[in-house]
């Protein structure tokens, strides 16, 4: 079975931690037994995931350059870079599996999308509201709250094609295991002449890895993150994790935008125009959830 | 005809100039375009690319970072993604071809290589002398004269096998523009069990192309630079350009270790292990040299 497999940000670096090299690695190990785990029942994985916290870092890191910021696709191409090598990396010391390619890939955004006016996608540390606020001031940053801190916010635009979906799909047919669109993809766009160039954006990876998943025609998209459902009501005392939903059932139901919300997008738009299902769930039960016992199933 | 094409780090960063991201996008359009009329001549291409000054200013943004400092193998991955992303993007936009692949690159090292206790690369900037002191002093750097300047030395151990080759090699046959090996590779070694963990070094960028060429059977390995040819008694009265030479005619003679001296030795282990030609010239002349007429030419 083909998955595409989207890793949150949340299993690569959880919430609160300090971005070393050391826990960075610590999350890709712990991702990459799992995934391992598919590999080696025989499916076959691309895969995907978040980089909030990384690209946030590195535009900052990049702030401070005499020469001058480096902008969000460089940056975003930059952080592709650092986690697909560390997955792959570990990955390959789990799997029984032997080929593997990490990708850059590029993903073309709407030039006219209303997103680019309005900043909502968090990246890097959480502050708080002084703090975040100096720092708007200082650096003309958006910021937003998230929870009870706040964080940066940068336009998240809706991805429209993976570039290099072609490539994938002749990797995928000689059984190579790839690693792509990092981070939701270096966001770009076409200018009047056809020519391509990057943009001041991040992209929702899960969005763009529902895209991947059916410019492949992938038999499910697993969105793999920090909770174990997806839940009506979650965090009140009624809070019940649902199992397996047609996309009708889920119409009129509200999720927070900044979490689930684009998940369940993510999750509808592939299963609607594929036919295949899609599941949520935590990291540590993906060989569960993609047998169907575990996370929410979403069904055609 | 399927040509390595190693593009210098002073192709893409000229000596002196500020690494914005701007100076550096402009230089890769430069490349590209001579990369393109390569492509458009119907040649396959598999590209790589040097990193010294790119993951130098990484490492010193690292440095900064309340987390910690990344090591050199996860900034070379940053630096690859980084570099790779811009010079995919920008040759697209130039060449008819319409496959592109950039990959992250592992390349594997001896753990025992002596290189590891004796570091002479350099990256990043260029100092003054008192400041290259101070910064070695308070960062534990190696540094070393570069010209009349200073810059931070690191290991370069000697590459030994690209782990990824199967992988590019898929991609070459089926008409993709591979990029690769970027900054000579992610450096790794094998742990006791076989596993694969990241080292703090940096790789030659010629010999790792050179090592790359070989594993590929390529049918030629073109170093690109900002001098036209090989030259006896370079900077001399005396200098004579080098033409057309084979490998024993160039035994006895001496090059500088820091520039010329790893692109002559990835030539001639190229030409002694294939038996096809390697070719070290401008950027600029990339078209005729391969054609034979400007560079300087390692033949059989």
């Amino acid at each position: 079975m083909l998955i595409v497999a989207a890793l949150g940000g949340n299993a690569l670096l959880r919430r609160g931690e300090p971005m070393t090299a050391e826990n960075q690695r610590g999350n890709v190990k712990r991702a990459a037994s799992v995934l391992a785990a598919l590999i080696d029942q025989g499916h076959s994985l691309v895969i995907t995931h978040g980089n909030g916290p990384q690209v946030g870092l590195l535009a900052l890191q990049s702030a401070v350059s005499p020469d001058g910021a480096f902008p969000l696709d460089v940056l975003g191409a930059e952080s592709a870079g650092m986690i697909g090598y560390m997955i792959e990396q570990e990955l390959a010391n789990l799997a029984s599996q032997r080929l593997y390619a990490t990708l850059l890939t590029q993903v073309k955004l709407d030039p006219r999308d209303p997103a680019f006016d309005r900043p909502t996608k968090p990246i890097g540390p959480i502050y708080d509201e002084a703090t975040a606020r100096r720092l708007a001031d200082e650096r003309g940053w958006a910021i937003a709250p998230d929870g009870d801190k706040w964080r940066r916010v940068v336009p998240s635009p809706r991805p429209l094609e993976i570039l290099e979906v072609s490539v994938i799909s002749y990797l995928v047919a000689h059984d190579v295991v790839v690693i792509c669109t990092g981070g939701g993809g270096i966001p770009v766009i076409a200018r009047d002449d056809g020519s391509m160039v990057g943009v001041e954006a991040v992209i929702d990876k899960d969005l763009a890895s529902s895209l991947l998943a059916r410019q492949l025609g992938a038999d499910m998209l697993l969105m793999l993150t920090d909770v174990d459902a997806v839940y009506i009501g979650y965090g009140t005392p009624d809070a019940r994790a649902l199992r397996r939903v047609g996309p009708t059932e889920l119409s009129g139901l509200d999720f927070p935008a900044g979490s689930m919300g684009p998940k369940i997008s993510a999750a509808i738009e592939f299963v609607e125009a594929i036919g295949n299902p899609s599941a949520i769930g935590r990291l540590e039960d993906a060989v569960e959830i993609v047998k169907g016992r575990q996370g929410t199933w979403f069904e055609p």
